[in-house]
C-alpha cells in the first residue's frame, strides 16, 4: 500500500552517502541526486543512511541537508529522514508549541493517535520521551485546558488491541451511548472520550455503523452539526481518522491545495507520513472523491524540487 | 535488589526440564527439586525452561505443575513461572473478575500500574491484549463504574517518562492543586488523576515532599482523612506505590500476616511480583517497620512447600 518507489538494485549505504556527499559539493546542490537517494527508499534504508552518512564524514545528515536545501523542500525532505516515530514526535511537539492557533495544529495529534498502529503509537511516545525529557501525555496534560485536554490525553494513551474481534451487541449499546451523548452536545463526555480512545478500530467501525443504521445520519455528521468549536473538529477528525484514514488523508490534500494559495504543510505532512502506510489506496479516494489525481494536484499547486519530491514519493517516476 | 538466588553454575535448559519431569514421576512429586529448580532461576531463564520443557515432553509446563502441586504452593509457583508481563496481566484480569469484592482486589491494577517501569506496563498491556482478545485499558473501562474507572484507566495508559527530570516550580504549583482538590474530597478531580497518572516518578516524589512541607500533613494522610471508600483507598495505594513501593509492599506483606489467619494470595502476589525487583528493599523496611524480618513473618504464617518456596524467593538457601 506504499507508493514510494524501491529500486531493483540499491546502492549500498556507503554508496548512497557518497551520492548525497557528492550532490552537497560546490555551488549549488544536485537537488535531483537527493531526491532519488532519498525519496526512493523505506524507512529502515534511510536510518541507516543517516547513520552512515555520520560515520563515514562525521557530520550530521540534517545538518548537511539544512545547510544546503530550503523552503518548502528542505521541511519535507527533513521529515522524510527523520526514523517515522521521531517524525511524528517532533510534529506533535510542534502542534503543542503552536496550540494557540487553534484546532487546525492539534489535527496532528489526533492523526498520530488514530490512524496510526497500536505499535507505532507506542513508538511514537517513546520517541517523545526521549527527545524532550517528558512523556506526550505529560506535555498535552500540562499544555492544553479542557476539553482538548481530555480528549488528546486520552487518545495517545491508548493501546489499543489490534486484532478483527468485535461484539456486535457492545457495538448497538456503545452507539446508543455516543448518540445520547452527541444529541446533548456533551462532546466530552467519557461515554464518548473512552469509547473512541479505548476500544479497537474494527469494534469501532462496527459502533460507527450501527449508529447510522439506528439514527440515520452519521456520527460524523451528528459532531458537526453540534458547532465549529475546537472540540467538535478534533473529535470529528478522530472518527475520521478511524473510519477510513485513506479518506481522511484526501481530505486533508484536497484542502491544502484547493482555492487560491497552498497549506504547503498539510500537504507535505499528509504526503511524507502516509507515502509508506497507505498512500495508494489515498489515492484511489482523492480520485474518487474529487475526480483528480493527486498528482495533478500536486503538480498544480507546487513547483521546482518540492513538486518533484512530493511526486516521488507518491510513486510518479520523475 | 532482588533476592532470588541464581547459582553459580546453572544447569542447562534441558537438564533442568528433565529435573522437573522426573519430580513430577511415579507417585508422589519431588517439591524440593521443583523449587530448586524453578525458584532460583531468573524470569529469562524460567521462560527458556518453559520452552524447553514443551519441545522435550510435548507437553506444557503449566499443565504437569497443575497436575501435580495443590494450593497455594501451586498458585505461587504457577504465578512465578508466568513470563513476568504475562503474569501481571493475568493477576489484573482476575482483579477485574473480582471487583465486586472491592478495592482490595482492584489494589494489584494501581501496584501494576505505579510500582512498574514505564516499559514493563507497557509489556503487560502488550501481554493483556493477546491473552484476553481487548485492550487492558478497555477492559477497565468497561468493567467499572466511576470513579474508579477514571483513576484506573487513566493509571493503565500511562508510559511516563523514565528519567530523573524534576520541575520544582511545577512540584511547588502541582502540590497547590493537589492539596485544593483533597481539601474539598475530589479525589477524581482532573488535576489529581493527571497528575498521578502522567508526571514522572521523580518529579512526582518532588510534589509530594513539597506538598508535606507546605501543607505539614503527607498526601497519603490527607488522603486517608478523606474517607474510606474504594476510591480513596486506591489512590492512597497510587501514591504509595509511587512515592515507596518497598514500602507499601512491606505493608502488603505485613498486613497479610498480622492477626490471626492469613492472607495467602497477597503475601504471594507481594513476595512473587517483587523477588526479581526490589525485594532486598522491601526486606530492610519490613525489619524498620515492623522489626522482623521477612523470612520471619513467611515462616510464622505458611508451612510446608509453599513456606519452601517463598523463603526461596525471598532469598533464604533452605
Amino acid at each position: 500500500m506504499a507508493t514510494v518507489i524501491i529500486p531493483e538494485f540499491v546502492p549500498s549505504p556507503e554508496q548512497d552517502s557518497e551520492t548525497l556527499k557528492n550532490a552537497f559539493k560546490g555551488w549549488g546542490t544536485d537537488e535531483k541526486a537527493v531526491i532519488r537517494v532519498l525519496g526512493q527508499r523505506n524507512a529502515t534504508q534511510r536510518k541507516i543512511i543517516t547513520q552512515t552518512y555520520q560515520q563515514i564524514y562525521n557530520e550530521s545528515l540534517f545538518d548537511s541537508l539544512r545547510s544546503e536545501l530550503s523552503g518548502d523542500f528542505l521541511r519535507a525532505i527533513i521529515l522524510w529522514t527523520y526514523d517515522p516515530p521521531e517524525r511524528d514526535a517532533r510534529l506533535i511537539n510542534q502542534a503543542l508549541k503552536e496550540r494557540k492557533k487553534g484546532s487546525k495544529h492539534l489535527q496532528v495529534i489526533v492523526e498520530i493517535a488514530c490512524a496510526s498502529s497500536p505499535h507505532h503509537l507506542i513508538a511514537v511516545r517513546k520517541a517523545y520521551s526521549s527527545l524532550f525529557d517528558c512523556s506526550l501525555e505529560e506535555d498535552i496534560a500540562s499544555s492544553l485546558q479542557l476539553p482538548l485536554r481530555k480528549l488528546l490525553v486520552a487518545l495517545v494513551s491508548s493501546y489499543r488491541y489490534d486484532k478483527a474481534v468485535v461484539d456486535m451487541t457492545v457495538a448497538k449499546l456503545e452507539a446508543g451511548h455516543l448518540h445520547e451523548s452527541i444529541k446533548k452536545k456533551e462532546l466530552d463526555h467519557n461515554h464518548i472520550v473512552w469509547n473512541i480512545a479505548t476500544r479497537n478500530f474494527f469494534q469501532l467501525r462496527a459502533t460507527f455503523a450501527c449508529y447510522k443504521q439506528e439514527y440515520s445520519s452519521s456520527i460524523d455528521e451528528d459532531i458537526l452539526a453540534c458547532g465549529n468549536g475546537d472540540l467538535q473538529a478534533l473529535l470529528r477528525i478522530a472518527v475520521l481518522c478511524i473510519e477510513c484514514p485513506e479518506k481522511h488523508f484526501a481530505e486533508v490534500i484536497r484542502k491544502a491545495v484547493v482555492g487560491l494559495g497552498t497549506d504547503e504543510d498539510s500537504l507535505t505532512r499528509a504526503i511524507v507520513t502516509r507515502a509508506e502506510v497507505d498512500m495508494v489506496k489515498i489515492k484511489e479516494e482523492h480520485v474518487k472523491l474529487y475526480n483528480q489525481t493527486v498528482e495533478d494536484a500536486i503538480i498544480g499547486d507546487t513547483s521546482g524540487d518540492y513538486k518533484n519530491f512530493l511526486l516521488t514519493l507518491v510513486g510518479k517516476q520523475i
